[in-house]
């Protein structure tokens, strides 16, 4: 079961660098494009960018729509994170081939979330900028949920969560062992 | 030793998400601060982007200067690491009271790097978004470098490397174990 968690904690999810799954529709079209160039960027109020590449089919729905859903994977949906990677939603449903279920948004009106992730960041996008080769969208986070048990009292448990790390190329790296540092 | 890297290639060294020490300076003014908010945004050129607090130091030492330093520490630093980020170059000279070694970068005129970090990526400011509570700077990488041993033919071995991640308040994790996906 998820639950919601603070707005103030929500970039949490994407702290550690973990790849993330980005949703978005448009019309009658919908995408899904796995993004490695994301950080959070404000505290108050939560914001977060994605670095999407100019020419991909998911920058197209994101502009139009001005929403898009950063969801959180696990290495249960490893294979369906490469397929997002590498194909393009110009020509094909990618929740279909990648076996992912849409699910409406709790505050969005178009973007849907996908139900098999561990968690959820339902963005509004408040600017966008174009830097080289990507574009990187910002956007406020207006509602956030996660697993429940991956959530302890605003603790993130990533390491419980078994998260996917990208190293670039075809190397990916799970969560290793976490300390308190004081 | 350090070994020179391509720059196309050169923002694996922040790919997954690890905590950098930012260094900068403007006249005789010198600071370094912890940064957990940044990526990639662009491979062609290479720039990424990092999130200063709006009142911080260092982001009157960027702006100024139009230079830093992305420096990449792994668990033996841990506590220079906390240092950087609790305190304010305002008040004193970091590199002093972190015990770090200035040193001076091969391409940019200001910034100085850190020896005792494992990698560097010599950043040139290209622009600068205000969002929220934080600046976006964005740094085209101009020269970047690494230990020997961690770069392995192109292949970024963070896992030799014990990069330091943040999950957020006062946890941390180390990389865990690395696959290769087809």
């Amino acid at each position: 079961m998820k639950i919601e968690i603070p707005l103030a904690q929500a970039n949490r999810l994407i702290n550690s660098g973990n790849v993330v799954l980005v949703s978005s529709a448009w019309q009658d079209r919908r995408s899904i494009i796995t993004i490695a160039w994301h950080c959070p960027v404000s505290f108050k109020p939560p914001v977060l960018a994605i670095a999407v590449g100019k020419t991909r089919f998911s920058a197209e729905l994101i502009e139009r729509s001005g929403e898009f859903v950063v969801n959180i994977p696990d290495w249960n949906l490893v294979d369906a994170m490469l397929y997002c990677g590498t194909r393009s939603g110009r020509d094909e449903d990618k929740f279909a081939g990648a076996k992912l279920t849409p699910e409406k948004a709790v505050k969005l009106l178009r973007a849907p979330k996908i139900r098999e992730c561990i968690g959820a960041l339902e963005c509004s996008v408040i600017d966008r900028v174009e830097i080289g080769d990507h574009y990187l969208f910002f956007g406020e986070v207006i509602y956030a949920e996660v697993e429940e048990g991956l959530w302890d009292n605003g603790t993130w448990k990533p390491e419980t969560a078994q998260l996917i790390y990208h190293l670039g190329g075809n190397r990916f790296m799970k969560p290793g062992p976490v300390s308190e540092v004081k």
